[in-house]
C-alpha cells in the first residue's frame, strides 16, 4: 500500500453489516487470509503474535498447577476412534482421512486428529500402573482439523490452533475439582489478558462434549451481541477409562478406572479479541495481548533531529514494552494514524520539533482518542498508567454491552422477541428437558449457552413448556 | 516401578550395542513411547521439555533477527505440491495423502506438509508486491511427515516436530547472508546450549534439499562415531520464486522475481543430545537445556526435620533453577541416585541429619561423578560454578571424541579402513563429481557430510578418482 487512502474508508461499517466488518478486519489488519488450500488459514505474523500471547500467559498458568507438555501423534487409525461409542458418533462426520501414505494403499484409514482424547487414552493405559503414578497431568499445543462445511477465519475453520489438555485421577473428587480449576484458568485468560467477562456454567445434555459426563464453559459476548463459547473444561468420569483400560493398583491394592478430564482453548479466542473490542476505525486490542503496545510517529520527519530522537525514545521504551517506530518515508502522519489504529496498537505516541524542544510526547489512547501530553523523563510511568487504564476501560466496555444485552424472558415469545430486539443472552428458568431446549432452537435460532453457576430464580416455570423449573439457564444466538 | 532395581542393569551396555542401548534410554528415561499409530511416537513430558528448551533458545535467537512467527496450512494441495518439478520428485514419494473429509471423496488430493516451500510460495506471491514488503522473514513450529520406512525415536519417525524458516528478500546478496546467518544461529544451539561441536559446510549437489541452489549443514558426531545432520539452511535463488510468480516492483520500478531462503532443525537433536553424551548410567544432560537441573534427594527421611528442612531449599533453589526434590517413601536413596542419573540430571544434591546439622550439603556432578561438599549459604553460587563447568567439560568429552574419531584418507580404501576401524568423520579431496560420491557410498556405506567452511590442502588429488582435487570433504557413516 503506497497511497493515502483512508483505512476506514476500505472497512465495511460495524452496524451495517457485522460479519463483513469482521472479513475486513482480519484481512486489512493482516492478521489471517485465506490459502490454496479450501477452508484453511494462514495466520499471518500480526495474528499470530496474539496468539503467542495467549500461549505464553495460558501455559505458564497451566504450569503452575502441574501441567506438564508432551506431543502426541496427529493421526489416529481408525479402529482407535472408534472406541467410544458417542465420541466416534460426535466426531467421525467431520474428520479427514488419510488413506494413501509412502506411495501405497494403507491397509488401515487414519484420520487427523479433531482432538485426541484416544490416543492420549491408549498411551494413558501403558503409561498407568499405581496410585503413585497419578495424577498425569498432560497437555499439547498443537492443530486439528474439523471438516466445516462453511468456514469463517479463527471462528469456524477447518484446521485450527488450540491447546488440549488431558488428565487422569485417582478419584472423582480430583477429576472433578481439575475440571474447574482449569476453567478458571479460562476465565481469567480471557478477562484479565483479553478484557472479555466470561459467563460460567455448565452446557446442557444436548451441548456438552461427545463422550463427556460433564461439559463446563466460558461463553463470552460480542460487539452484535452473539455469543462465542470461549473455552471448555470437560469430565468424563470413566467413559474413556473403562473402554480404553485405563486400570491403576489404588492404595488398597484392587484395580481401579482411572478418572479423566480434558479442556480446550483455541485461536477461536483472536476472533473473540476482534469482536468483542473492534470499531469502525479497526481493531482494537487490550495492551496485554498486544503484538505492538505503542507505536511511536514521528512528526515532520524531515526537520534535524526528529529521526534520531525518535529512534533514541524507540530504543529506551522497546527495553520495557512491545513497541514500534513508524519512520516510513513518502507516508503522512495522517495515514500512519489510520493505520496504526486500524491495526488497534493501543496506545499512539506522536513526537515532533516542537516537543523535542519542550521534551514532550503526545500519547492518544486507542480506545478513547484521548490526547495526553507528557514529559518524556516520565514517559515510561505514564504509558504503564495508561496500559492499565485501557486494559480496564476496555473490559468495562464490554461489561456495559453485557449488561445492556441481558434480558430476561418468561415464555417462547420473550426469548424471541428479545433476541431479535436486542440479541445477547437471554436468561429464564428451564425444565430441563431436552424437547424444550429443541423447541427454542427451532423457534429463536439460538443455543443454550449454559447453565451459569450464579443462579437466579427468575419464576417458578419453564418458560418454554410451564412445567417446574430445575434451572435458570441463558440463550443466545452464536458463532 | 516400586522395587528398588538397578537401572543400570536394564540398559544395555553402549559398547556392546549402541542402537540399543539408545532405545532403551529414549523408553526408560521416558523420553519418548511408541504409539498404536504406526511409525509415530509420543513425546512424553520429559522429552518435551527439552523441546520446549530448544525452542526457547532458537525462538529469541530468531526473533532477534527479525524472525516472525506464523501458521500454515497443514494440507497442501496436490497441484501446488507439483509445481517446483525438483521438489515433488524429493518428496512426492514419501506424504501422506488425505483423499476423504467430512464424509466426501475428495475431487483433489491433498497431502499432509513433508516441508511448507509450496504453500508459504503461494503466499508469498499473494502477500508481495513492492520492494518495500521486502524481506519476509518468516517461520513457524510445527509438526511434519515423512512416510519412512524404518523409523527409530527422534531420529527418523513418521512425524516430527521442527521449525521451518522461509524468507524472501530483494537481493541475492541478502538471500544468501541470511541463509549463512540461521546456519550460525544453529551453530550456536548445538554448541553452546546443547554442548555438541558442529561441522559447518555446504552439501554437495548429491546431498543438498530438493530443489535448493545451495544447502549448507551444521554437522555432528554421535558417541558411536556415526554422523548426524543437526540442522540445514537452503539458499533456493529464483527456483521457487519463478514458478510461484513471486514477483515485486523494484526499486527501479522494474518487476523482479524475489530471493529465498528455508531453514530447519528439528526433534532429531533431541536424539543427537542423547547419543552425543549419554553413557552406561542412562541419560547424560548439559545443565542448559535439561529440564531438571539438580534434584534433591533427602537421606534418612525419617529423620526429625529432614524433610522440612529439604523442602525448604527446594522452595528456595526452584526460584533460580529448575529443580526436583524426589521425597517417595518406599525408595532408597541409592534407587533414587540410580534413577536421576539414568534421568540425566547434571547435578545431585544429597542432604541428610547430618548435613544439616553442619549446614552442608553434598554436591554429585552427573558428567564426573565428583563429589563436592558445600556450605548451604553458599550453595547458589556453587550450583551456578557448577553448571557452567559441567557444560563446559560436556563440550570438550564431545569435541575430544570428534578429534579421535577424525581422520584423514588418501584413497578409497583408506576411506573404507578409517571408517570400519573408527567410524567418524574420514576427510579427503575430492574432484566434484558425483561419481566419485557414488563409489564412496556404496563401498564404504558412507555420505558426504559436507565440504567444510574450513578448507585444508591435504592432497592434489581427488582420494577416489585420482583427479585433480577441487574441495577437501569430509565422508562418514550416519543416522
Amino acid at each position: 500500500m503506497s497511497d493515502n487512502k483512508d483505512f476506514v474508508k476500505e472497512i465495511t461499517n460495524i452496524e451495517e453489516n457485522f460479519p463483513q466488518w469482521y472479513t475486513d478486519i482480519v484481512i486489512k489488519a493482516e492478521l489471517a487470509d485465506y490459502t490454496a488450500t479450501k477452508g484453511f488459514i494462514a495466520i499471518r505474523p500480526y495474528g499470530y503474535a496474539i496468539w503467542e500471547n495467549i500461549q505464553k500467559y495460558a501455559d505458564e498458568k497451566f504450569k503452575q498447577t502441574g501441567v506438564k507438555n508432551l506431543s502426541m501423534p496427529v493421526l489416529i487409525p481408525e479402529s482407535l476412534l472408534n472406541k467410544e461409542k458417542d465420541h466416534v458418533e460426535g466426531f467421525a462426520p467431520e474428520v479427514a482421512w488419510v488413506t494413501e501414505a509412502g506411495g501405497e494403499k494403507l491397509e488401515e484409514r487414519l484420520c487427523i486428529r479433531p482432538t485426541s482424547e484416544t490416543i492420549f487414552c491408549s498411551m494413558f493405559s501403558k503409561w498407568l500402573n499405581s496410585w503413585r503414578d497419578l495424577p498425569m497431568v498432560t497437555n499439547q499445543w498443537c492443530s486439528v482439523l474439523r471438516w466445516e462445511k462453511e468456514t469463517r477465519p479463527f471462528l469456524r475453520s477447518r484446521e485450527f490452533l488450540w491447546q488440549e489438555g488431558h488428565t487422569i485421577h485417582e478419584t472423582e473428587k480430583e477429576a472433578r475439582e481439575r475440571t474447574l480449576q482449569m476453567l478458571d484458568i479460562y476465565a481469567q485468560v480471557i478477562e484479565d489478558l483479553l478484557a472479555i467477562p466470561v459467563l460460567k456454567g455448565r452446557k446442557t445434555e444436548k451441548e456438552k462434549f461427545s463422550g463427556a459426563e460433564e461439559t463446563y464453559t466460558v461463553e463470552s459476548l460480542m460487539h452484535d451481541g452473539r455469543a462465542l463459547q470461549a473455552g471448555t473444561s470437560h469430565y468424563f468420569g470413566q467413559n474413556f477409562t473403562k473402554p480404553f483400560e485405563i486400570k491403576f493398583q489404588n492404595r488398597e491394592g484392587k484395580e481401579e478406572y482411572a478418572y479423566q478430564t480434558s479442556w480446550g482453548l483455541s485461536t477461536r479466542l483472536i476472533g473473540a479479541v476482534i469482536m468483542a473490542h473492534g470499531d469502525n476505525r479497526g481493531l482494537k486490542l487490550p495492551p496485554k495481548v498486544a503484538p505492538v503496545q505503542a507505536v511511536i510517529v514521528p512528526i515532520a520527519m524531515h526537520k534535524e533531529g526528529v529521526v534520531e530522537k525518535t529512534t533514541q525514545l524507540y530504543n529506551r521504551l522497546n527495553k520495557k514494552f512491545r513497541m514500534e517506530l513508524d519512520a516510513r518515508e513518502n507516508y503522512t502522519p495522517g495515514y500512519k494514524f489510520n493505520y496504526w489504529e486500524m491495526k488497534g496498537v493501543p496506545l499512539r505516541i506522536e513526537i515532533g520539533p516542537r516537543d523535542i524542544e519542550n521534551g514532550e510526547a503526545i500519547l492518544v489512547r486507542r480506545d478513547t482518542a484521548e490526547k495526553i501530553t507528557v514529559k518524556l523523563e516520565e514517559i515510561e510511568t505514564k504509558m504503564e498508567e495508561l496500559f492499565e487504564a485501557i486494559q480496564k476501560n476496555m473490559y468495562n466496555e464490554c461489561l456495559e454491552i453485557r449488561n445492556r444485552r441481558t434480558t430476561i424472558a418468561h415464555t417462547l415469545e420473550e426469548i424471541k422477541d428479545n433476541l431479535d430486539k436486542n440479541q445477547g443472552y437471554v436468561k429464564t428458568m428451564w425444565c430441563g428437558d431436552v424437547e424444550c431446549e429443541n423447541k427454542v432452537k427451532e423457534e429463536t435460532g439460538a443455543h443454550s449457552r449454559c447453565i451459569p453457576f450464579n443462579q437466579e430464580n427468575l419464576d417458578d416455570k419453564c418458560a418454554i413448556c410451564g412445567k417446574h423449573a430445575k434451572h435458570m439457564i441463558v440463550w443466545g444466538r452464536q458463532y
